[in-house]
């Protein structure tokens, strides 16, 4: 099969067809997103390497379980030990032993196939499309706030960063009712999100500082990061929703004296963003970039890392022709 | 002006104008909602005498700041004293010394005109319609839940009963992404809910017993809440949104074993609300039953009474001739 790979440099090459262990599935890979932590793996984030890829829709090949094969399905991306003491409270996506799907020690789905354990899978629903399913993922990451933090409705709430994921936050945010204020660089996500109802400014400097009950960061840069905690009002919630910032330091002797809490956030429940899509109570398809075939993997890659740029996908199996084993029968033209 | 008023009978009478006190406005009202408070008053709850209604939006006839003059608005039922403990502590709506409009001890909005502090004002932005608007006191209701409690997007969720205030109750709800079922009596109520991919049942005893993370009393009714108090799981919180279920006793005990919290609701905050409806998050129109000029104030009150019936509501100043001071030339008709 075909695959984006990252092994010191990306590339597009030709491998064997993942080997699914017990209790795992092998899954054709229908369309695929590039999402920015894969992005930051090229650069040299969490010392990956292998097949990248970790938001896909696919169809099952082959299962333990016959009723499977067939089946459209998007998947969780943790694969726990399932024996630790995490894993026995329940709390599985913070196994240390685990696998992440094209992040930690597994094969990512930005390929003609993956792997993953059946219990990862999740059915989609017929009123589901894959444009919509390929967004699960960071969708159930945009939930993970209120899966943890009480955000309630006549909250003041920013989210600073308007890329692919700040997108997503803000539309999940949005339904609770709070008064919600984005911030971001780029006109293009923020005309949508005003479109909506949603306060929109490329000018952080025009906000009351310490005023807002909850900041999200979705920027990505150290400038945001910045911005964000100084809108959180004394005894607000600060969300860490972007790795990249995580790596800055916090003034601990400033966050005691103003009572502010810190709080990560990564991968979140995947069956309400299911829902959300079922319900179209979140639109997505706004949010789609383009659409590259595998072939052009590379330019789909480049394209992602434009500044502004919003999600961009890819087509496993795409517009050039397949053999009866999925594998293209000629090489990718480029 | 012609009111609707309990006195130990309900009917409609002429009255004089509302006299506003210092920081007060009067409001002309344009349209108001019947409530299943108001219906209960009349049947003897609360021991409250005078005006009824507590759902209205008007136009501001006179205030003390005249720039007030000609808004249309909405207003908090809520006239706290301002002075004591509880209002200093900033919880006004659980003043003992306040006044409620047209429920403790303030006339209210089924007339042509009311009479509310400044204070409780909210201006309407254009968007928001009349019939919208006079559904933001209950959607504020509503939001109460998730003001005060923590409602996580995977939450198994059941609303118990499907009228006007459970129908607005779930489809707040449903916003957060949540899995929601609501079991009603009345199937109208029920299609609306289907419709918003809302799982519906009217057979309580179908659904699995102690299995809901979060269960809403809206049902006003001995055996909803009897059911409610079946459905929630242990460590799982109980919500009373309705009033008359409230006198029904609890099995202390059999809460202490299973660890339920049980938490009343009552009002909730305006500026979410007006927000979801400005975004159009929260459709009300298909919850409007029938709209009655005041005239015909009697028959509202017994079209809102009938099992099933959804939001009925009042126009004061109606299809009937006005004279210049808002008060009809001739008696009402009915």
């Amino acid at each position: 099969m075909w695959a984006l790979a990252y092994e010191g440099h990306l590339g597009l090459s030709r491998r064997p067809l993942p080997r699914p262990t017990a209790g795992e599935v092998l899954i054709r890979v229908t369309l695929a997103g590039i999402c920015r932590t894969d992005i930051e793996i090229t650069r040299g984030y969490g010392e990956f390497s292998g097949i990248l890829g970790h938001e896909f829709v696919g169809v099952v090949e082959s299962a333990p379980v016959p009723e499977w094969v067939g089946r459209r399905v998007v998947g969780e991306i943790n694969v726990p030990c399932g024996r630790c003491a995490t894993c026995r409270a329940g709390d599985g996506i913070h196994c240390r032993a685990r696998t992440v799907l094209g992040i930690v020690g597994r094969d990512g789905a930005l390929a003609q196939y993956c792997a993953l354990p059946l219990a990862n899978l999740h059915p989609l629903p017929d009123e589901i499309s894959d444009r919509q399913a390929v967004f699960v993922e960071p969708l159930a990451a945009a939930l993970a706030i209120a899966q943890r933090h009480h955000l309630r409705p006549q909250d003041r709430v920013a989210v600073v960063g308007a890329g692919k994921l700040g997108l997503l936050v803000a539309r999940v945010l949005v339904l609770s009712g709070c008064d919600l204020t984005v911030v971001g660089r780029h006109q293009r996500g923020l005309a949508e999100l005003a479109g909506l109802g949603i306060q929109v400014t490329q000018d952080g400097g025009s906000l009351p500082f310490a005023a807002f009950d909850v900041v999200v960061d979705c920027s990505g840069s150290t400038s945001g990061f910045a911005l964000a905690r100084e809108l959180v009002r004394p005894r607000g919630l600060l969300v860490l929703k972007s790795t990249v910032a995580a790596g800055e330091a916090l003034n601990a002797t400033a966050l005691a004296v103003d009572e502010v809490t810190v709080s990560g956030s990564r991968c979140g429940p995947f069956a309400p963003a299911l829902r959300l899509l079922a319900r179209r109570l979140v639109e997505v398809e706004p949010l789609v970039e383009a659409v590259f075939p595998i072939a052009d993997g590379l330019a789909a890659f480049r394209r992602a890392a434009d500044p502004g740029a919003l999600k961009v996908l890819v087509e496993p199996l795409g517009a050039s022709p397949v053999d009866g084993e999925g594998k293209w029968s000629d090489g990718p033209s480029g």
